[in-house]
């Protein structure tokens, strides 16, 4: 039970399952016992991220600290978070635990540093984009952040709700084209800032991988480098 | 966290998400919030339950009812798991804990015995072949079980190890021909019955679904069914 990862999921169901399957492709494993050790938490009943910024309804926050808790008293040693907007109260989350939790943001942002990139889409809820969520960070780094018009983001909102209604050629035919106007506007390549959105454009990101960054994959990459560094620390110490 | 479902998992990992996935997809859900709740363990250092039934090497048990207890510690009310070898142990797991558990070898013969299927291929580790954990349960409903012979069955395991390893083309090719022989032999279906040949067996199971059971699919469609019930109750008691 070494460095066990805690996912504090469920924001959406098939983001979590995304994030842990997106675990064991980045794991260099021969056998079952080769993996890392992971509890994942998905109980969807808190309230919609989305409605919470933008109509100040229900906060989720209660809950996502009650189940967070849940994982630290399960021994989770590092806790991450497979939905973008939840990242809005990622501070609030982070006072209430001992452990340590990797952010979705802060991981793509500092990748698109390191990349150099200077002009970058942004694909993701009404609520990270009108929140800035991602914004703020990219702007500090001097990154220039193409996001969709009113209307486009409308339909790239819909398309994540429609995906979590289990339509996911609704889901598709709606983000296809918000996703070629903005590379049409020159971007070296689009955040895909929800964690719905990987699953939705799965074809289009294996037929061009590089024109994307998929925020779900990033995080897990950094959990395993945190896995392997922490579980190697053990170790050693053991 | 109304009846709230564990997952014992990490036999293996790839097996654990194939079970989360195949929950979803089996959930009427139209909005995250209309998910089944879950939380799913998979701590991967449980000793190999093949090796150990036949080579009787380090048990698994110590550390499954340590896991399971994990679970039921975080308020799970009906534990299930996916591995069906790892059912060897499942009375002894039942008296380890108070909750519900639900087997996915009760389930699978109980589906077979209401299609009055009279004779099954039987896919599945060495292990649970030799410790014969669904012939018991066939013979007394009088179906007859056909199973690979010595060497086919040696080329099963070896798929199975390789889907582990994540030689997902390997462990294709060497299931192939062993499943073609069993449908040889005039079986009505073939029992998937361990959690990793539904994943290598995708494409044939999409081609022709009727022709197998998928011993997963199965404990997932009871798992859910135990849900409504059970939150229904709930609900009623509320």
């Amino acid at each position: 039970m070494n460095s066990l990862i805690g996912i504090l999921g469920g924001m959406g169901p098939g983001a979590t399952v995304d994030a842990m399957q997106k675990l064991i492709k980045n794991t260099p494993a021969y056998k079952d016992q080769d993996h890392i050790p992971l509890i994942a938490i998905s109980i969807p009943d808190i309230p919609d991220r989305t409605q919470c910024i933008l109509q100040n309804s229900a906060s989720p926050l209660k809950k996502m600290i009650k189940y967070m808790k849940i994982l630290e008293n399960a021994g989770a040693e590092c806790i991450i978070i497979p939905c973008n907007t939840a990242h809005y109260w990622f501070n609030e989350l982070k006072q209430h635990t001992q452990v340590e939790m990797i952010s979705i943001i802060e991981t793509t942002c500092q990748l698109i540093k390191e990349k150099n990139i200077r002009r970058i889409g942004l694909l993701a809820t009404t609520a990270t984009i009108k929140a800035e969520i991602y914004q703020g960070s990219l702007r500090e780094n001097q990154v220039q952040c193409c996001i969709p018009e009113r209307t486009e983001q409308e339909q790239v909102m819909n398309s994540i709700y429609a995906y979590k209604a289990g339509d996911f050629d609704q889901a598709y035919h709606l983000l296809l084209p918000v996703k070629a106007r903005l590379q049409q506007m020159g971007v070296e390549k689009i955040i895909l800032g929800c964690t719905e959105l990987p699953l939705i454009l799965e074809n289009e990101i294996k037929a061009a991988p590089s024109d994307y960054i998929d925020a779900t994959e990033e995080l897990i990459k950094k959990t395993v480098s945190w896995y392997y560094q922490h579980a190697g620390r053990n170790n050693v110490a053991a």
